[in-house]
């Protein structure tokens, strides 16, 4: 768990911690407020806490439905919580959305109004502006872009079903896909490697392996043929591209580009399109919570 | 194309009327003109003109951009021309957009917020509502719902990519696929018709035949993966389905519900979603239109 205290604007954090979450002598909850009173200056009153979770939650009623491998967080108030322990407005949504909201104000998607982040990493998920609207749903679960069916036969998710975009493209999939491919007799200079992550194929492509090369094509043919469907659905001016896995760049984005203009069905949709990466980080999330914690003071 | 008056509040009708869209004599912008004044009482000043266009539009620039089969509304700007014409401010989207617009306000959607109209026809189309706003995207051209790829390596669509949901659920391609199972050797009632239709097929579909059953059966299964990705990425309370083939009911909507079930990644999803035929008719898009063009009227 992150906290930081920031000033009432910009976005230079006055202190920043972190702590890990589980520990056998307390609950994670405790241990939240105590790191959010850590960051805060004692002389300084908190205006409004913005909370940034991991999974799915509803904003509407401040509960976290679950947090991946967190029990004590399951169907948790943690809006209610944190306001009778700290005494501000609390509010809260999940990681993606905020970091698409961080990246809309303050990041790479600055002055456009229907915007898609799809966030790469150990999981694929997204959020969306659209006309200027965070989108959130009836009950807070939207915007879930990497359990989108792309290849109705394809591997299984982590969600048990079957050939969701996140089954194919995410970073621990492209390394599943390449040690299959391995196991199948490919060769590679990846052959010899003590361990395989989307990391470590992203080095071998950048040193020339086909085969590291094919894995990240094949992760950007998908993500590009879900996105060529997110574009008929939104039809957005920006594609932002967060997480670990969007950090290699063009290797990815290039087969992203391509797969997405043989995927759509005019030209105009990605005619002035931008794809681009993230520009706030790992810290697009936390920006995005206290743009959020921002709509909560009373002015 | 069809013309309506309407009073300032309400959805009756003071006059309406419909000419054919293609003549020698005339263009059919001219037409279109002629036909507004003829449904509007000579003693009335019109306060406001919405237009609902068959195909893709920029409400922003109030051009058309393609209409099926009617080359003098290609890049045609209407809101412009309308304006010029008849002196009063016009408004414009596509039908299904205001299909969607007019479910929510007046129709099956009244009270919901985030709602999914969804219209299966000779084409599949949609429109969205989230947190209350009509989705259009930066262009106009957003929720084009039919167009997305369902099964990668499936038939084509009649916008010229495989396997999109309209290639594989529209009435068209009900009929289609009941033909080529036809000429496959299936016995059915329907191998003596002269003439397959989705409406036809229904018929033979509620009359026990087998065959009849199995394609809507599986146009609902298509139907239903599609929607548990678009619940994935909106999480609506409603969907609401229009078009000719939905109104052949349960026989389409029972599939399409089990398809939802077993397709979304989390019971949330589907456990208090509503899924309804529209209750508007045909008379959606128009309805739309009206909602649509009071929100021109300068107060």
């Amino acid at each position: 768990m992150r906290a930081a205290a920031f000033p009432l604007e910009g976005y230079q954090p006055l202190a920043i911690q972190r702590v890990p979450t589980q520990s056998p002598d307390s609950l994670p909850q405790e241990r939240l407020v105590r790191l959010i009173e850590a960051v805060c200056p004692p002389e300084k009153h908190i205006a409004s806490i913005g909370v940034a979770a991991p999974g799915p939650v509803n904003p509407k009623t401040g509960v976290i439905y679950t947090a991946p491998n967190i029990a004590a967080f399951r169907d948790f108030p943690i809006v209610y919580y944190l306001q009778e322990k700290l005494g501000a407005p609390v509010l809260l949504d999940n990681d993606a959305n905020l970091a698409a909201l961080g990246e809309w104000q303050a990041g790479a998607g600055q002055g456009h109004n229907h915007l898609i982040y799809l966030t790469i990493s150990t999981g694929i998920g997204g959020g969306i502006i659209s006309d200027g609207h965070l989108l959130q749903g009836e009950d807070g679960i939207a915007t879930e872009l990497g359990h989108v069916t792309v290849i109705p036969d394809g591997p299984m998710c982590s969600c048990g079903h079957p050939g969701h975009l996140e089954a194919l493209a995410s970073g621990p999939n492209i390394a599943r896909w390449t040690k299959e491919q391995l196991a199948g007799g490919a060769t590679s200079t990846l052959a010899t490697a003590d361990e395989l992550t989307a990391r470590i194929i992203g080095e071998a492509a950048r040193n020339g392996d086909e085969l590291a090369r094919e894995a990240f094509e094949q992760a950007g043919y998908y993500i590009g043929l879900a996105l060529a469907n997110f574009l008929h659905i939104f039809n957005p001016s920006i594609v932002i591209l967060g997480g670990g896995v969007s950090k290699s760049g063009d290797l990815l984005i290039a087969p992203i580009k391509r797969s997405v203009e043989k995927h759509v069905m005019n030209p105009k949709y990605a005619r002035d399109l931008i794809i681009t990466t993230a520009a706030l980080g790992d810290d697009a999330g936390m920006i995005g919570a206290l743009i959020l914690a921002r709509t909560g003071i009373e002015k």
